[in-house]
């Protein structure tokens, strides 16, 4: 197929539409949250000091969330020879507008009072949250869409994930601080049914360019090294405060370790040579976070965490070996970067951990307090209990897989409407259908010492 | 022209000349703040907690702006494609020199009491933003010059920055925390001046230089990301605690976003066959953080900072496309990396924006107690309203714009002299005048596979 | 020699066994320190703030210590050309075992209480210390050892770092927050010693790739920049709440500026040309940081750190142009990256910097409980006064190099069998001995605009 990948009309329309939206909608309805208006010095008590600002427990999480969207995923993807401009660039507009129809979305089901959506530090970390599996989702995508579907995508899939998340945390009370479910399952599975729906049988003639070179995997490695290292961020930003918080960090700390040791061993033991393979190190080591999402808040205990890591290191790794292969094969689902094995299996992998894991709460390890702070026990939910709790979680993570079987269905046939712009098969994977490209110098790149370079005097 | 680029004695001078003048000023004036003190467990009051100290206020917010100085700044102008060296290593040069010698300037102006500069953490971010006005002012000049001249223009540079800020904030008691006048438009202006008086009729010598490469854009985009992530620091980092700092942070994040898709808009419609530039996505992309500097801490709103980023997409990217040729055309200003763009302009409009905005400052919207706190309004400004206020902030504007012109004009003068070490025209934008290069690998710097491996045992 | 350099078995029984290894010692030992315990709402005291947790206080410089160790190790080893993707992946690969062992080994010295380990932010800060003295060491023997060494490596020198640390600051009362001794002094003749016993007479036939290239030398700079902005964190992340902490990281900014400015000075004095070397400016500009690591958090004064930093830079960058080809040709030591240069001489000066700070502290400069407060002058130490603690600190320092030596020494000669798959002489610093290596396109990597797509509708 040949498609008109000239954007000239229909990109700058899609952003400046999506943009004024934004204004309107925002100009409606987003205010600030009492902790970040002016009126925050007369309103609080007045015992408290500046820094019970809920600015200050969340913000360096936040910022190293923020890094984790826009440089971790973007460099992660730049593995491709010719696709770095894309990876990064495509991945900056779609976070860039994702996190604004996010905050709207998210703060109607979640912080919507008298009117007005209240925007504070957490709505932040909230929306770059949502954006984050809009980024899983692109890593099936890679390569083969144009960025004009990438925004439709995100303007949907943001709407769902609002809608999912709403369903878990709020209807079935669900835990998921650091997204198991909400974020990479969803995310996961709404992607690959896209890139199913998608699909390009003629592929293989963009294969040469599908592979990475030496310095596109280094430049990966920024990616997978800032999602790696922040990751604890990641999954404690928005637990309670105080021990939850800590333990959270401390969890996917240990979980995080353990993951890499596995995924070496086994991208080891996979070669016939025994050569480690750059795809397993970017991706594989990643899984350890993803899989204890969910229950990184709780007592997993550190040893639990390396069990989590342990498994998750060798279940990606096998993923990448055996099954994106077979998937693309008999299944026809172009997983670009793996999303499968490194967010899909080990996120339904967190969701069940921490089905468990709650279930087997008891005020023994929590305390009275600490249970029910842990859980919500309070409320209307005081006539719960660790069991019905994991039961709700297990529900959880089905509502998940659901919600991106049929949203990822819907939206991939909107994006195979041939009006979007997307490449030929045999120009994937390649910036230069959509960026101007710089002219490769004539002659050498580089001139040892400054042989010619005009004489300067002595 | 053809000037002497060996530095052998210059440069080394230079160094220690002005390390030495640092270390005698720092032992004559420089102590620690009182929250810095060994002191400081018996002097503070009994009943306050460890964490009213100042540190865990403001150093997570210092250390993001760190790394924009330092990896925004010094990558963002690696797109080169053989000044990466230059581009990274003199930007580190110069701020390291330019935050020493910052932290005396503002010192004696801001933080001098009995005899002693009192320095905390507040005075390393100040110092951080100082250097920024220089780092914006390099964009300029960059590639044309030698590091003697960077040092000298730091030297000068800084000196005129604190007395313009010591004009604006101290003076005209304006409000201008993220420095859309002291730091962008004071650092842009500055550096235009210079390079107009610098400008180089034979720079069409170098120009297949002044390009980016594939891989050089990717380093650059380093540069851009980190800015754009850590800029809701930047201009939250020295704002009152609480509300303040924590709105300038959510404003600052709204203004960007929205800036990334105008900019992307922008960048298609004004390409012939609707491609995209990477020097609109490495810059434009950020002239939203500029252009809420000054407004941020204030009650812009949400929707208010999404039309201010808004506008900064779409001028700064027609900047790049419009304006800059024409500069360097009929105005004789050659500006590297297009600073009037990014700094220049939405500097501008930031300031306008404040200055409308603080007019704009109500009870109703600030509270009263959040009003005096918001401006200061108590102490001898009592009797001050936010109109004055309005008046106050729009003189601050034109006071730094006269100080960067004339700044600027007497620096370019001294930087013209031919004794710097400046290179000929036909060397710029060439990393070899100024750095020992390596040398090219003779062969193919990459074998596929082991084939060129002695053979090892099985 | 000829070694089997095909890790098949090797590695991934290495890598399982530890990992098995560490998930029964983690069931058995570790536990929540009680902050991170879900019983923490319930036990601390009633009328403290969730912000009393001690996540607050030591999270953000955690992040940061962390982006040092695998971000900001990882890359800058990444400058040989040949070598990026074994220079952040073992670094990577060797962090990730060591942080689990360490927080083993230095929980039972330190946090051991009624058969428990309990861990805590603070513990996870001084697992990344401890895995940094490993990074270190890796920089001597970098591209001349496989992974499975580096492994073996760490399981010993985490084991004699805890026991070296311990007999410091538990049983010398040594005051160290920062490192000189138990980190960089201790880490680089651990690793001198090592790569003294590995020396390979054959090392010239690498010599080609033992060098940079263009790019190669920009992802350095990567490296060196996150290890000098985040320097401060590291050498406060540990220190005592408020004044100390904060002091750390000042006087720590402090000397990292100065150093800057001498190395560049000599590295421009040194060359014949006047030219400035990568090597330098990656590598010499960071011995500021590590030179203040034992002071940092003492009255040192900022003078007093400029000064540290000004001699530091000097010594380092003399180093490398003098010292390193002298302890290579004449005492056999292969030193890859210049460790002694950057880390230990500078180790050994903060070290002494240290003794003579602590000699000259008086409760004029710190106040009475402030001195009690910085030295642990009360408990057993109550006799004690500053002349003893520094000469305990000096002891400390010898202590360091002892252990140093003497364990260097065993555990290079476990590393010199041959058995552990190390390459051969002509195989060092060379990714595909270990790595599946991509394939370099066949035609032009780069293809100016888009000519060989195929052509699309207008």
């Amino acid at each position: 197929m040949v498609w008109n990948t000239n954007l000239r009309w229909r990109l700058p329309v899609t952003c400046l539409l999506l943009q004024v939206a934004m204004v309107v909608l925002f100009g409606v309805f987003v205010r600030y949250e009492a902790d970040a208006d002016a009126r925050w010095p007369t309103a609080r008590q007045h015992n408290t000091s500046d820094l019970e600002n809920e600015f200050y427990y969340r913000y360096p999480s936040f910022q190293d969330v923020h890094v984790m969207i826009f440089v971790g995923f973007g460099f992660l993807m730049t593995f491709l020879q010719r696709y770095g401009y894309s990876s990064v660039g495509f991945n900056f507009l779609l976070a860039a507008f994702g996190i604004q129809w996010a905050l709207l979305m998210q703060g109607w089901f979640h912080s919507y009072h008298e009117g007005y959506i209240h925007v504070g530090v957490e709505n932040l970390i909230n929306a770059d949250f949502c954006v984050g599996s809009v980024c899983v989702a692109f890593g099936a995508i890679l390569g083969k869409v144009s960025p004009v579907q990438l925004l439709i995508m995100t303007l949907f899939q943001v709407t769902l994930f609002s809608v999912n998340e709403y369903i878990l945390l709020s209807l079935l009370e669900v835990k998921d601080a650091g997204g198991s479910m909400t974020i990479h399952t969803f995310g996961a599975y709404f992607g690959l049914t896209v890139t199913w729906i998608l699909y390009r049988p003629g592929l293989h003639q963009s294969k040469d360019r599908q592979k990475a070179v030496y310095h596109s995997d280094l430049f990966a490695m920024i990616g997978t090294l800032f999602l790696w290292m922040y990751w604890p961020s990641f999954n404690s930003a928005v637990s309670n405060h105080g021990d939850a918080q800590h333990r959270a960090a401390i969890n996917t700390y240990c979980s995080l370790a353990a993951c890499v040791l596995t995924s070496v061993a086994l991208s080891s033991a996979l070669h016939k040579k025994g050569k480690l393979d750059m795809v397993h190190i970017q991706n594989a080591t990643l899984a350890g976070g993803v899989a204890v999402g969910t229950a990184a808040e709780m007592m997993l205990m550190p040893y639990g965490s390396l069990i989590v890591g342990f498994i998750c290191g060798i279940v990606s790794t096998l993923g990448f070996v055996y099954l994106t292969p077979f998937l693309e094969a008999r299944l026809r689902i172009q997983d670009t970067c793996g999303i499968h094995n490194l967010h899909g299996i080990p996120g339904i992998i967190g969701a069940i951990v921490g089905a468990v894991t709650a279930s087997c709460a008891t005020t023994d390890v929590y305390g009275i307090n600490g249970l029910a702070l842990a859980f919500g026990f309070d409320g209307f939910k005081t006539n719960w209990n660790a069991s019905m709790q994991g039961k709700f979680q297990a529900a959880g993570l089905f509502v998940s897989l659901a919600m991106a079987l049929v949203g990822g269905g819907i939206v991939g046939i909107i994006l195979k409407l041939p009006v979007w712009g997307q490449p030929a098969d045999e120009n994937c994977f390649e910036d230069s259908v959509y960026w101007e490209m710089p002219e490769e110098p004539k002659s050498t790149v580089l001139h040892p010492e400054d042989s010619t370079l005009k004489p300067s005097e002595p």
